[in-house]
């Protein structure tokens, strides 16, 4: 009957917004075949989430510098012995490719940006009801128009973010797997750890604790401290978890 | 293979704020069993939306005003000959009951406000992509409960929001069927149109014609500009289209 929770905190500012849009892409991706009546909301808004997020930060250089990081320490791994040589060269051709398609083309959400039809309903995706069919009455007409167009026209919004999505999927997934989970010991809801050059927290935990972590830290240091969901059940004094350091 | 549109415009300050607080409490409803991953984002925005609109908006003595209104006219029912009169009188208790509960309890949505959990994740929501995992603890904790325990809890907030939805449903229900949508014919783009006392303005429009109406008016004038929705494909000479004056 227990399940678990996987949190997952940045330990630079990078990341952070790595997480962040990579939140919004999945979102994106899972609501694009707009076949279910909420799911041009959650669609609409992630896109448009991520276009301000990419107005904001200059995403590309940072995460081509990052692309090259991981390719300098899967490097150091060629002349180790009994190491998939081909498999490692592999990933470096991907990792480069990936890296070129990131760099070329326009600025990040630049296309989407420029779209008349997302431009025109923009703005009103961030009154509160300003969805409705008076305020919209264009977005309201693409919303009758048939399933194929409507997904045939989110699957063209989505292509221009295919370099990004491809990018980030990439150094994520490697670096989520740069370290495995490990047992855990917190003692009264507190737990502290240095570390080196991390970027990433995987916070492993049975949802019966009914605990959440409020994570603090950065490249070299974290604190987490659980907090009751429930202030009438006290965080227990022990709680076993699982931790990864990425 | 024709499909139609139905637009609502609202023709006074009133239902424009009715005709939005229906459009969440609909979202919220739909997204309430909380089964699909979307679902939460679609449900908590839409109740975090409806929330600060109350906050801004006095929205219960304007709706019993209209329900005592909406009384009146069809007190003058009850002495024309062969109308149900039985019927009738049930309307005009089941309003009366509806008004009764809207006045009752608390301001609307000051229990949602009030709710220890919905604050202390609502500030999130106004962030692009601000409900990450690393943003919200709370939240993720929250998800990962049964969906059971999550139903019950979206059942209790909603029950906040009954008098509400049923005054709102009953007044909007009757004002839309005031009218019936009479055949009309639109030239050039452009129609309006005197009325007396115009609450809403429906118009139901073939899809393939590719235009939205834009609408401006009041209690007692309107006018509609059928906008190309490709510019393309410009505006019809002659649009033939539903109308109906609530």
């Amino acid at each position: 009957m227990s399940s678990d929770t996987l949190y997952e905190h940045p330990l630079t500012e990078q990341v952070r917004v790595y997480l962040r849009l990579e939140y919004l892409l999945d979102q994106i991706n899972q609501s694009s075949t707009l076949t279910d009546d909420g799911q041009w909301r959650v669609f609409f808004r992630s896109l448009f989430d991520l276009v301000e997020i990419l107005e904001q930060v200059q995403v590309k250089g940072d995460l081509a510098k990052d692309l090259e990081k991981q390719r300098a320490k899967l490097e150091t791994w060629l002349d180790v012995p009994n190491v998939d040589t081909e498999q490692l060269k592999a990933l470096l051709l991907e990792s480069r490719q990936i890296q070129q398609a990131l760099l070329q083309g326009s600025r990040l959400g630049q296309k989407l940006r420029e779209d008349k039809f997302l431009s025109s309903i923009r703005q009103r995706f961030s009154i509160p009801g300003g969805t409705c069919s008076f305020d919209l009455p264009s977005l309201h007409h693409w919303l009758n128009l048939p399933v194929a167009h409507k997904q045939s026209n989110a699957e063209q919004w989505k292509q221009t973010l295919a370099p990004l999505d491809d990018a980030l999927s990439f150094w994520l997934r490697l670096t989520r797997g740069s370290a495995g989970l490990q047992p855990c010991t917190v003692v009264n809801g507190f737990y502290q750890q240095d570390v080196e050059g991390a970027n990433l927290l995987r916070i492993q935990v049975s949802t019966e604790y009914n605990a959440f972590p409020l994570v603090s830290g950065h490249k070299s240091r974290f604190a987490i401290r659980f907090m009751p969901f429930d202030e009438s059940q006290p965080v227990p004094d022990m709680m076993a978890l699982s931790l990864a350091v990425c």
